[in-house]
């Protein structure tokens, strides 16, 4: 059994309100020297240990991002 | 200027209706061997150097991460 982490961002050029209105916030709350935020999605995937890289670059690109306005990391971790 | 991730997961305790329709809907999919999934929140956020571990600490308690139901971690990632 593998532990598999999926990180999806918003793409660069897509405006992201939710980073943003995080980064507004901050300043007004009394943190300053944070000059971005972008927020995204984080999965967490137990993974049987016959399942490959291919198939999980699958399902990370058509069920967990929407390639045409996110990028997204597929990576295994120690479970 | 540092890069600085903030994953934020619901606790193991807490319900997780999102990881849970997309683990229901992979085996549907002809994607066998994935048995959980788990969705929380990822953020990317631009620190100025002077920003110090605690202050990072306290923004993703405070701000980030609900504690009640959420764990977080932060990290300091080469920008």
């Amino acid at each position: 059994m593998a532990r598999v982490v999926v990180d999806v961002m918003p793409k660069p050029e897509i405006l992201d309100p939710q980073g943003q209105a995080v980064a507004n916030a901050l300043p007004r709350l009394g943190f300053d020297g944070i000059t971005a935020v972008r927020q995204g999605k984080h999965f967490e995937l137990e993974v049987a240990d016959d399942v490959d890289d291919a198939t999980l670059a699958k399902i990370a690109e058509n069920f967990l991002a929407n390639p045409v306005i996110e990028d997204w990391t597929v990576r295994r971790v120690e479970a």
